[in-house]
């Protein structure tokens, strides 16, 4: 596997094309964002960070039998993905409330979600991201009725395999952020990245916070928060 | 028929409980609001108008043979509406791109969506009526998941009801808000007021308003705008 040009460089990844026109390899970056970009820094370590954990979450989806964009882990900071067409949609699933759904519905930080809550949100950087619902996605052509369909059902899925993943290893996954992309053969694919950057985890006792929010709200070190989660997932094995 | 006390006052209407338990004594307002109560001021005349207009169109529905609240008009201001429980969503339909769904989406405004987009919003001012899907229904427990396709039913019947005897009128239902409530026999039923307030609507050729963003954006006379709307229904029988 030979790696070639930039194909993309996002805020937390860069996607370079490879000699197999099916596959792309991903290096994640050691810059954290949050609230669209208006705060960023760099941060040393955050890129070997996701993307140990990220590997050890697509290997624990295929372990469950859930398929996924993720080929292989490549280096600290690297991995090998099938190449996809992202479909323009964040698909967010919720175990407890926490962040926008507070805002939005005005429910307690902290109140358990049974059913989890499903949402969809529109990839647009400059309308912020917007949350709409499905009949926004079939007026916006975004993905077909029957994507919407499968994207909720896979979503539900990954949720039960993760939340119990991270439950085994003293972890709360209060809710998190899901791409797909369709690959060439049409098969709708988990893609982008599974990471605390995408995840809210709680300690299940505690209730102490590893993830993002550490960063987004300056409430403590994000790297010793990403580093404990990477230590409670067995991360030895990989960091 | 007796009116007793004043049950509730809202901004464009005050809701008296009469003689009978079932039965509700509704005046409209000469107040006109906007953007959650941020814009606001008397206009004279705008009860009479909103009266007149919801009362027509109410009974348009039922003579499409769509149940509604509306017992009947009472005098020039007041109408006989049957007592409910509101359900705290408001249901929105929309034929044509305008206001918040251009914001959200991006897409532009007076592109025709067919078929029609239907949202639902948390009847909630402190949170500024937000947004929502059928999953925070369900955590909100706003309403049943029976209720919500009830809901969705009614409205877009609704919809091909009024788009058609506005059209008859040389007018454009562009999209329009909606309140159900729930009788003491658990029949779901609309409710609250349809008028220039809750809808808009355009001229057919020139795309001219006339409805509440004249007052919203300060671009005409609110009374001139629904006082046109008023004759192309044939108001002079009511008005
Ligand atoms: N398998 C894949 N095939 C194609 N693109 C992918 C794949 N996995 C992830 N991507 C895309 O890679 C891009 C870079 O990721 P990164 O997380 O840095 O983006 P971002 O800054 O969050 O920006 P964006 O708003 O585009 O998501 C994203 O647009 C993501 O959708
Ligand atoms: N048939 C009915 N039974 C009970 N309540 C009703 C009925 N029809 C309308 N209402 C309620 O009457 C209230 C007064 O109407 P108005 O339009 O003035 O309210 P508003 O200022 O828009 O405030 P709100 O945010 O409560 O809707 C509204 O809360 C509406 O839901
Ligand atoms: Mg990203
Ligand atoms: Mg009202």
């Amino acid at each position: 596997m030979e790696k070639r040009g930039l194909l993309y460089e996002g805020k937390a990844k860069k996607l370079f094309v490879t000699d197999d026109p099916s596959l792309l390899w991903v290096e994640y970056k050691d810059e954290a964002t949050a609230f669209n970009g208006e705060k960023k820094d760099n941060m040393t370590g955050k890129g070997r960070l996701n993307n140990e954990i990220s590997s050890i979450l697509f290997d624990s989806l295929h372990a469950g039998g859930i398929a996924t964009h993720f080929v292989q882990r490549l280096s600290e900071t690297e991995q090998l993905v099938k190449k996809t067409d992202i479909i323009p949609l964040e698909v967010v699933v919720r175990n407890i409330v926490a962040g926008s759904l507070k805002k939005r519905t005005g429910m307690s930080e902290g109140e358990e979600l049974a059913p989890a809550i499903v949402e969809f949100y529109y990839k647009d950087d400059d309308l912020g991201d917007p949350l709409i619902n499905e009949d926004h996605i079939r007026a916006l052509q975004a993905a077909t009725a029957e994507q919407v369909k499968e994207l909720k059902k896979q979503a539900l899925e990954i949720n039960e395999t993760l939340k119990s993943y991270f439950l085994e290893n003293d972890l709360l996954l209060v809710d998190f952020k899901l791409e797909f992309g369709v690959t060439q053969e049409g098969i709708v694919l988990l893609a982008d990245e599974i990471s605390p950057d995408t995840c809210r985890l709680w300690d299940k006792d505690t209730k102490e916070k590893f993830d993002k929010d550490l960063y987004r709200f300056g409430i403590g070190s994000l790297q010793d928060g990403y580093s404990e989660i990477l230590k409670r997932l067995g991360g030895a094995k990989h960091g």
